[in-house]
């Protein structure tokens, strides 16, 4: 036996590496990414600012300016409190590391998967509570785990990932009143969706929001915030690591996020996308679109593992679930720009002949 | 009493925020950065490879081009494992995470502060050794505190922070083989120092080398990188979080990181004006300078709190410690440029008159 495998934690070991499938020279649809990269008239200015920053200083600690932006984008008030992560990864890491280890962290299934990763990582139990037959939360059945289980933590992605939906709103409210537990609201679509959560967040003490850039144009930043009173940010905030933010995230995305009209007008353009795509792919008889608040489409579909095959081997790269999940017969697929778009209608249009 | 004062653990809300000292137009001498910024022969070229970098999609989970860059700047054989973090913060507390709540780490006092933080953050007991009046392992205690307590992790800083000496190689030999735990030998200042465990990674299964590329030119860009056998990286592997390294970093420390015989000129600068101010701050009767094995200088001074207060009031920034700790009466200072180092020279020698 080696060293590691006595020393390291039996859960640790059981635990499969996140795996990311290659991608080269493929039509990415696959990781909710923008298609929109940096704009051509802005790169020289964008160089420009990278070119300011000192890789040999620590970056600012605090990452004022960049705070300054990000409110500026996301209309966040100043009697707020922001905290920056790697990711909203970081933060829900963040979140876990402040509880009890043997704590319950509860979400709903399906939805994303890093909520059960981290707690895992940080040994707090996970629980998931069952969506019904339309990916909506069951609220008795919630209320009811949430009185007998005692969560300390409950992360709600709004809207779900991979499902696409906004849950009720109203559902979501009786949630956050029910509990002493602290509830999360994921809005990493946010900017497809017609509702958030920031606005309630100075009426609910127990309520905190995520966001990412990831879904607007800023994947490759790794850029992530938790929105909550200042109080509670303040005092999470003791939990993150000093220099967290590096020099160039903080300058590039400072530059970036500048850009309010552009990144609203590139999620509008994705929005209409969706629309047009939703339409055409509820054409075809052997495909369910769900509607979607996000940039991405869930779809059921006929043979969908073989479906997701054929689409890969025509250079197109979707999500596809595990065989023998609950979303097996499901394919999930983010929406690009129209020439992308048209490609894989093609392709799937082909494929059921 | 507010939501979050009742909801968070009562050890995280006595931790006090790290604080970091405003630095604006001050001369920065200490945070133990490099003064090299990037040379103006590479800036063209490091911003065209920042102009290829496509923020809008999640960068390479693995960062391959990356770990094949710092492999061979640091000369890490292919037969060892390497795991990379933002900045080795993220690394000490991956490695925090992997321990039982509850678990003993060990390290040495005075040493980096990251090690106590981190194992407050994750539940786990922090245990300080004592080092001798010359800063040194006291072998005996030592080890009879490891056989009393069983730790799960020993952090070694080597050489260490901040008190610049590398402890005795044989002595932390005989620590790895008395242990179960794993000994992490944290080589942040490795391009400053005489020797490294690098090469013991194959003959202890338990040892595990920490680095970090802050200290040699990259401060801001926070990367750090942990050593050890396959088996033992690609078991803690499993914890790193998927898209950890962001874009930018990946593309600007694989282009910068390729310089590896200017980042040795650079060091081999440093460490003869290290030894020039060692030499002439040691003709200052009221300073005792301490040797050193990295980029910054530990220096026992008549009324150090003062001295500290008299620099910053010239724009001169350099460490100084808490009043009634240990380290009252010194301060510590990162070995800069000549013309930096002399006008920190000029500064103490007009405050002794």
């Amino acid at each position: 036996m080696t060293f590691i495998n006595q020393w390291l934690r039996a859960d640790i070991k059981d635990i499969k590496a996140y795996h990311v499938p290659s991608s080269k020279n493929m039509l990415k649809m696959d990781a909710m990414e923008s298609p929109f990269g940096i704009p051509e008239d802005l790169k020289q200015d964008f160089l420009d600012c990278i070119a300011q920053a000192q890789v040999n200083r620590y970056p600012d600690s605090n990452a004022e300016e960049l705070h300054t932006t990000i409110r500026s984008l996301m209309d966040i008030p100043n009697d707020l409190g922001v905290l920056l992560g790697n990711g909203s990864d970081e933060l829900i890491q963040l979140l876990a590391m402040a509880c009890n280890s043997g704590d319950i962290v509860m979400s709903f299934e399906p939805s994303f998967v890093m909520y059960e990763m981290v707690a895992k990582f940080t040994q707090l139990n996970y629980q998931g509570i069952k969506l019904n037959d339309k990916f909506e939360i069951d609220l008795e059945n919630t209320l009811k785990a949430i009185t007998s289980n005692k969560p300390k933590l409950i992360f709600i992605a709004y809207p779900n990932n991979p499902t696409g939906n906004s849950f009720d709103y109203e559902a979501i409210k009786e949630i956050i009143k029910s509990t002493d537990s602290l509830v999360v609201l994921d809005e990493a679509y946010y900017a497809y969706s017609d509702k958030s959560f920031l606005a309630e967040i100075v009426n609910f003490s127990n309520l905190v929001v995520l966001r990412t850039i990831s879904k607007i144009g800023f994947a490759g930043l790794r850029l992530g915030l938790l929105v909550g009173s200042q109080e509670t940010i303040e005092q999470l905030n003791k939990l993150r690591l000093p220099y967290n933010i590096n020099i160039l995230t903080q300058a590039s995305a400072n530059f970036l996020l500048k850009e309010k009209e552009r990144i609203a007008n590139n999620a509008k353009i994705i929005m209409n996308e969706r629309s047009r795509l939703f339409d055409e792919l509820s054409l075809i008889p052997e495909l369910a679109v769900y509607p979607s608040q996000t940039n991405f489409l869930l779809i059921k579909a006929d043979n969908a593992q073989s479906l997701c095959g054929s689409l890969k081997s025509n250079g197109v790269l979707v999500k596809g679930f595990v065989v023998d999940s609950e979303l097996e017969n499901f394919i999930r697929i983010s929406v690009s720009e129209s020439k992308e778009n048209n490609i894989l209608l093609k392709h799937i249009k082909e494929y059921y002949g």
